[in-house]
């Protein structure tokens, strides 16, 4: 069977937005592979690239709307992630002034010099993604930002919030079930900014930054609404939440799976958090982003 | 061979501080076998015992302070965690009014009634902890407070900082050097709080809190100094960084780490800044104690 | 001479959008009068009143986009303030579950009972805004949402930031002028959430909310860019910095305090840096919205 | 009658603790003039000085312990700020690397070049603490460090807590009371850290610092204890609440501040925060702190 496959027609979004028109319509249960351009709009390659002068701004292109046939406000939207391949042979990440966790940004200013620019062009091949000899790292690809659209809002693809967004955490993975809610007809699905691997807080602001075709299935969840996003592995159950300070954030993803482990699972909110509070498990998605993102997980053996 | 078993000859310590005699002196090199009380000074045991009635505060008693022979500021002092024991059948946990990061704090105080208070206690036996037929976890012990004095400071057992202490990090575990700076002469070592086993965050405030004899050897670098408490682990690297709001405790953490690279590995802090954006790790430790704790890790087969 | 006014003619809009359809268009030198609804929709006038039955979510409704002719980005969009009237005789405050400075929120969410719900219908007479005898304070009417349309997004009516919106904050009030970025051509702005007076901090997310008629002159200085909204008043220069955590917004107002001063009045950075230091004001505009507010100030007699 | 003076007999202190010696016993009631060093350790006194290479750390050494006769843990300590002069006719202030709001530091880590050193010397005549013409600040002098030691903690003399310390208020001075908790017998006093005028904030970390004599009259509330630092003025109560991140040193002033008026005002909790949503007032005390302090105020005439 040949996939339905699904090109930006036009301009790439900048948004997650239901004021723009949709690129297509997808119906659930359908498989489809998604073509996306890279969190440089593909145009930083060589180590002389200057992302400061060749880009306006961090832009971070999405790929949708997609509109989901059937998907009402309410629903939720599970996203069955089946493959991801570059579309390139590199990958790309760069230190780029005002973006990154160790250095000052607009979000927190500082009377002091940026860091450095500086471009990694990294070679993929043979299942590594390879800098120089030292600096090779395992081929772990992943969506960086994977959003349905607000209810009334346009917000950045930059930012993660309840929607999904630019969450960048390395479990929105083939394998696993990514969970949105939807808040518009149609859900408008977007994404974009896929990896071929990451570290944990994605710290200077990229990843290894490709251009890549996800191959997704598209399921609605009928008359289910859930708050923040989810995501379902094989052995797991996770949430992210998106917030500054981090904390708020560590707060909402705990918070959510106490819900979801009470609503699906009949647990008593108390002993979900005493639960939580042994077997939990927390990790740092991005420390960069205009929110941060923290994944409370738990293992489903202890449901 | 004996152990030197060391217990506390009077009252436990609830800061740390070079203001309190040493309990004892041992020898760089020498293995000596350490008995610590539970977070509750062991006198929280049934289910129908109120922490806040019995409890002043939060009290984590520590036993310390031991002399290190021969440490002087500008150490660094190294010790190999090799084994914990409980040394009893049960492990208590518990939701208090004022603890936990889910719920208003002295830190974080609301106009809003606290949690309802409840003691959970778990049967210890087969390498499980278990409170009831779901809730039945493996044993996973590890040291929550460890930690030498600071310069001048004379600290809360439930802070940690610079100095370790109450970090409530499951990598303080068996098989791992835990690496803590001397700030006084003799290093004035404490530990206490072990845990039997503890979610990514300590939810609630309490681990699966035991007493326990933790055997353990003291190892000496001389003139090399560090600035946050260090592990490693058979595989890792790894740097706590403690500190409100969360995102500062991560870039503590991760800048700390740069520094270990460049030190010990010579690796350009720029490109260990990259490396870590690509493969580092971070997990919470705490998210409810005076600070809270990061983890930035780095797998040595990176280095 | 007759004032233009500037009634919202259909559905009041609940984002700042660069996406709807301007209502009106005004003349750059022109005077204008706006009519705006309060937070409430103008649907909470009793003490019997339930926000949380009446309300979906915390509306904040808005008049406009107002499209400024010849506006264009790049530009800075001058607000003079006039006036302000109340259009009724009493204001409306409460407490409402999931609001305010010192109760579990969606974005510090907790395990823990919200506030008791309560409205304060507070009278407006004699200068004075009087909900009863002790609880009596003077007229002090402002702004609480002023906004121009981001460049893309479509951001709530709940939200400050860069664009201005709901900023809370006591100064933008008649007699000042508030500078606000132009993004989008025609600037597309929005008014509303007017108080009859506010604490700083605005603790429990409703200040002393009235319907108003709110008196304005809107000026263009073509070609000058600011990345903040800016206040001036006869004596003083104030920025306002919307971010979390807090930190950060005294970090943005201050840093961006400093840049004016380069700019605009010849100061060397680190001397502007030091000048703050000994002179600077900061005030809490609001600690509730999705972003707080900060404000930074300097007496024009020390530029 | 002559004062009491008090004068450092020998090293000054660096750390608020019960664990040294009282240098002076004063009785309730009591008058005394307090000397205080200024935060470089009057070490710090030419423009070519630099603060990183003279200093150890930031030092800011306090004079005390001053035990206050009959005071006990339970009571509060009233201290009467009658006058303060400069017993020197400068006031210095620098930037130092690694200190300040917006340069990274020890708890904001990044990598990032610190801001170029500079000593400010300013000149202190006719009512005026000049540096040159632009920069000509009227004299307003106040008490930067003041604090009662910690219940069983040695806390360093950069720390504002629950004890009081290092809180950079400007309302800490003359014809204001001081509230402080007294932790341990006698109280245990300490100040210094005298400022000739500081902007909201402490931005670069060093206000005017200057070398003092405090004219001070201790008073004790016997049997009245509070869990912050408390100020009166003439016409305003006053909470400071010192944490990080900023937000939570604002809930704690104004939390503070609801149970100030509730217990000895005859509020209800409620009201008082409706009160204080209205016309509570909120500073910026410092944000360079290792916590920031917020000052929550309420005018007496609306209790």
């Amino acid at each position: 069977m040949k996939l339905k496959e699904i090109r930006q027609p036009g301009a790439y979004s900048y948004v997650f937005s239901k004021y723009a028109d949709p690129v297509v319509t997808v119906q659930p249960g359908e498989t489809v592979a998604i073509y996306t351009k890279d969190a440089f709009e593909d145009r930083v390659s060589k180590p002389t690239d200057r992302p400061s002068q060749i880009l306006e701004g961090d832009p971070n292109p999405q790929t949708g709307p997609i509109y989901i046939e059937g998907a009402e406000p309410g629903d939720t939207l599970a996203v069955h992630l089946l493959n991801i391949e570059a579309t390139r042979d590199y990958a790309v990440s760069a230190h780029k002034p005002g973006l990154g966790g160790l250095t000052p940004t607009s979000a927190t200013p500082m009377l002091a010099e940026p860091m450095p620019e500086k471009v990694y062009v990294y070679k993929i091949a043979d299942g590594m993604v390879t800098y120089n000899e030292k600096m090779s790292y395992p081929w772990r690809p992943f969506i960086g930002t994977i959003a349905t659209a607000p209810r009334i809002e346009a917000l950045s693809a930059l930012t993660p919030f309840t929607h999904g967004g630019n969450m960048d955490t390395p479990e929105t993975k083939p394998g696993n079930i990514v969970y949105l809610p939807v808040n518009v007809p149609g859900a408008y699905f977007y994404t974009g900014d896929v990896h071929a691997g990451q570290g944990d807080g994605e710290l200077c602001g990229f990843a290894l930054e490709i251009a890549a075709k996800v191959t997704c299935r598209f399921e609605l969840i009928k008359g289910k609404s859930i708050n923040w996003p989810r995501i379902e592995s094989a052995n797991e159950l996770m949430v992210i939440g998106s917030a500054r300070p981090m904390e708020d954030a560590a707060r909402i993803a705990y918070m959510e799976l106490i819900e979801w482990m009470a609503e699906d699972f009949g647990w008593d909110k108390y002993d979900a958090h005493q639960a939580l509070s042994q077997i939990g498990r927390m990790s740092v998605g991005n420390m960069v982003d205009t929110y941060y993102s923290l994944v409370a997980k738990i293992d489903k053996k202890y449901l």
